[in-house]
């Protein structure tokens, strides 16, 4: 059967709530929710076990993959023209809203994100909340500028398994859309605080993780440094570099050897760079 | 002095060719040009030794490093208003259009490109061109979808000092302008080369070059495979990986560990990894 919408236009006010909490920071931070559009995106959110408190979704944008996961979810997809004429409910009773395609794509910032998009209740975590092992791998930013260099850093302390991501005097908030399109999910996926560079440098000294800065001058090469008991990684900005309160508080400045004409690598692939070192190290630990 | 602008509107032909050149990889090709914007992509650019053809400045946009850079280029920049009546040529004799801002923005895609940007002569090199040391470090790239991913990899390839970035089967040309924005002008600093997956290989067997592709199946862990002889690292496309003809023309596959919750790393921080993992292994080859 075709399905028959629930039609939203642009102009209703949920979907302008929606698009205020995708374009602006300060609405983020008053209603403390945030959007998260794409199914793996809305899946790791969810197994990490944060609060959706509405869904939007539009059937004809929905891959097979998108359909089984609502299905599971709402009970079922294909719907009928009086059930698409209401508002329907997930099991958990969470309001699923069902727009036209044109309303859908108003609604989110990224282009095949699957027909499926959320308002969640934001979580801001604190220092005192991270749960550490012994010697953790931490990634600490100062001030990064660009979310999608936020988001991608985000991925790769994923994929290395860093117990936790921390940025300081943040420009960018962890919820922005890009930031959690830049990180596929992994912004739900790693523990992130947001804090000052003072509080992180206290929490980081009391707990004896050494830190470990990225730059260039009187620095050791990261290779030859020890990154196997717990260590914070921590990076600047991409246009003027790490503050001078984190040069002093590092136990050794670290650089990745600029080899070639340019001076300088992006910041997120600084920071994989290092953190995959970090892993090696600790893989090869008996080696 | 307030300088007085020769204005050329975004109607006019110069300005409609160079909007045709950025916009369209037939039209590049066709003619043999594109477009390089911004002070130190241009400089890469020149230093390599392309040939510029025309240039197009916008002096209110210009910082003081970039009006010096022309400077040395046209002689002098502050110009009288009947100067910047006429076109102005280098010392070269090349052509230079003074534009005003609100062209000069239609022309450019990249904000704060320093008012500077050119038409160079497209230089499309061969694998025969390829002037190879000992034990090269060699990146290939099947089929890149995204020109920034391009980017980024020739952008990580310069600072590992990489021998040469190949493309095989390339969905975008190497002077897309996201390829140079997102390299910064590596694009000009590493020796790149288009050709077909099979031309790459024989190239590479030819050579006696290891061929390591990057991929999570039947794969071994990335840092115990010894990167010190002749490598080509290949990496495949952002959603379907690599093609059976190197999987099989492999000598091994290798992988990075993927520790988290995400399936993957972005294909240009993977490829930096692996880059930095040979820079190690070749520095420490004493160790």
């Amino acid at each position: 059967m075709t399905p028959t919408y629930y039609i939203m236009s642009p102009k209703n006010q949920k979907v302008k709530d929606v698009c205020a909490l995708q374009q602006k920071s300060k609405v983020r931070k008053e209603k403390k929710q945030f959007v998260v559009e794409g199914r793996r995106e809305l899946q790791h959110c969810i197994d990490a076990g944060m609060k959706v408190q509405c869904f939007f979704q539009c059937p004809e944008l929905q891959d097979e993959e998108t359909k089984a996961m609502m299905e599971k979810m709402v009970g079922k997809v294909e719907l009928t023209a009086e059930e698409v004429a209401q508002t329907h409910h997930t099991k958990e009773g969470v309001v699923v809203y069902t727009v036209i395609p044109a309303t859908y794509k108003h609604m989110v910032y990224r282009e095949g994100t699957e027909g499926i998009a959320a308002v969640v209740k934001a979580v801001y975590r604190s220092l005192e909340d991270l749960q550490l092992p012994e010697n953790p791998l931490l990634v600490v930013v100062e001030s990064v500028e660009k979310p999608g260099n936020l988001g991608a850093i985000l991925r790769s302390a994923d994929a290395a398994k860093a117990d936790a991501v921390i940025v300081c005097d943040p420009l960018t908030d962890l919820y922005n859309p890009n930031v959690i399109r830049a990180s596929i999910g992994a912004v739900f996926t790693v523990p992130c605080v947001a804090c000052t560079s003072e509080e992180c440098i206290a929490f980081l000294k009391e707990r004896n993780i050494q830190i470990l800065t990225a730059q260039l001058q009187d620095s050791h090469l990261y290779y030859d440094t020890d990154m196997r008991r717990g260590t914070a990684l921590v990076m600047g900005t991409e246009s003027t570099g790490l503050t001078d309160i984190w040069r002093e508080a590092a136990d050794a400045h670290i650089r990745i050897p600029m080899l070639g004409k340019l001076d300088s690598l992006n910041v997120s692939v600084s920071a994989a760079i290092l953190l995959y070192e970090a892993v090696r190290q600790r893989e090869n630990r008996e080696g």
